[in-house]
């Protein structure tokens, strides 16, 4: 279990029978809560408060497989996950008890029959994540749960310019948390980022910057590592033609400081 | 201490000397986590924790006086706050104290000198408040501590048309709570309203409906109140065309459900 987005398949698939249908749930969450996303004995987590839920509702055992493990703080909008639910499931009954169970913090958006083949983790094509920060000279305790605040102007054309070199097939090892594991082990950080642009949202209230990254899968902390680094170039303290040279070092002491998880959120997935 | 927005006069006034300064604040917060806005021994509040920041900072005695004293749970963007600080205070640090103290949980946006006139309650002109629905048929975590989720289809058009018999003076009888009083006593809830409208924001994410009503003054729980008669008609339990009979009648059982705190926001004041 070494990659962020793509651990060896788990035994949910083996326990499929016919008794069973696999179910795709799409679902939101609020990750402030959270101990972070996998189940985890003596600490909330939002695949343990799920399966729960799912289990209190369905009266039977029910083990998730998800799109992507985000980390503690990191919230979702369009987390996709597998699920094996018994055949006689409504699914929309289902929905509603789930969601009236979690209370708002965790929401499952939709729920709908999928493939038997189907696994939100190995038959996802992409996934979508976004990184908001609010940068204005004083914090905005509204958006304080869900976007970065960085006091410092930031020059989003030259943080622009800093996602060019990031596009297409690279070793991330620079923005990537090397994986626990036997001494010994090498563990590829090779990741296909399909697209990365800032974009600014003008509220009436605050100007929000929204960095929006596509990729197959991720490593772990790649977005905020990323972001962290984008930073320092919209703030003056790396200039966007380093960002290359940075990726090529390999060198994780050149990246930034890791942006804070609450100003993540895991978009979309798609298939 | 009668009216919602405006009660006698405070001590402050009279406090001014010459060796302190009248200034002027303008203060964003997140009310969740406060118990309201007054402040009140035992409990945390806005007022409370701003005033000890403030004299933390200033190193003095401090009473502040508040253009609207918003309800447990509700938030503010444009809260205005008069206060009188030693003469020698620099308000740029001052204000940067304070936002470090406050932790991001209250913002002081802006800080400025004003007359020793000013009063932020008693020389306001308007106050305007913002409501927010997030009108879904599941929640969305990511807004859930600052809209209202309504999970019934809600027809914007007849809420806007239930608008117009609210504008212009009225007694606001129906919407509002009576203050506590000794008994006998007769408080006016006249209260003039000057624009009262729906907008539907369309996010990537969710559609937000948003209520903005600007009055001189306004009396306790009206516009919660108001929100909650709107969401009846625009799910069809009561019909825009009784909204005048509804308001001329002055029986709060008539009203709807008051709108749950967390979606209101004290947007600004205008002087």
């Amino acid at each position: 279990m070494t990659l962020f987005d793509e651990p060896p398949r788990s035994e949910t698939a083996s326990e499929q029978d016919d008794h069973r249908v696999r179910v795709k749930l799409i679902v939101a969450y609020d990750g402030s809560g959270f101990h972070g996303f996998a189940a985890n004995h003596g600490v909330t987590t939002v695949a343990g408060t799920l399966e729960q839920a799912l289990e209190t509702v369905t009266q039977s055992r029910v083990s998730l497989t998800a799109a992507g493990r985000t980390d503690r703080g990191v919230h979702a909008w369009g987390q996709v996950v597998s699920v094996d639910l018994p055949a006689d499931v409504n699914l929309s009954e289902m929905q509603h008890a789930v969601n009236r169970i979690c209370r708002g913090s965790i929401v499952v958006r939709d729920a709908s029959v999928a493939d038997h083949e189907f696994d939100a983790r190995f038959s996802a094509s992409s996934r979508v994540y976004r990184y908001t920060i609010v940068n204005r000279p004083a914090p905005d305790p509204l958006v304080a749960s869900t976007a970065w605040w960085v006091e410092q102007p930031l020059d989003v054309r030259s943080m622009q310019l800093a996602c060019d070199p990031l596009i297409g097939e690279h070793d991330f090892s620079t923005f990537c948390r090397r994986p626990k594991s036997a001494a010994g082990d090498e563990h590829s950080l090779v990741r296909r980022v399909i697209d990365a642009q800032w974009t600014v949202s003008e509220s009436e209230r605050t100007a929000l910057l929204r960095f929006q990254i596509e990729a197959k899968a991720f490593c772990q902390q790649m977005v905020r590592s990323i972001v962290g680094t984008m930073v320092d170039v919209g703030s003056g303290r790396k200039r966007a033609g380093e960002v290359a040279a940075i990726l090529r070092a390999g060198n994780r002491s050149l990246a930034g400081h890791i942006a804070p998880p609450h100003g993540l959120c895991l978009w979309e997935v798609h298939y």
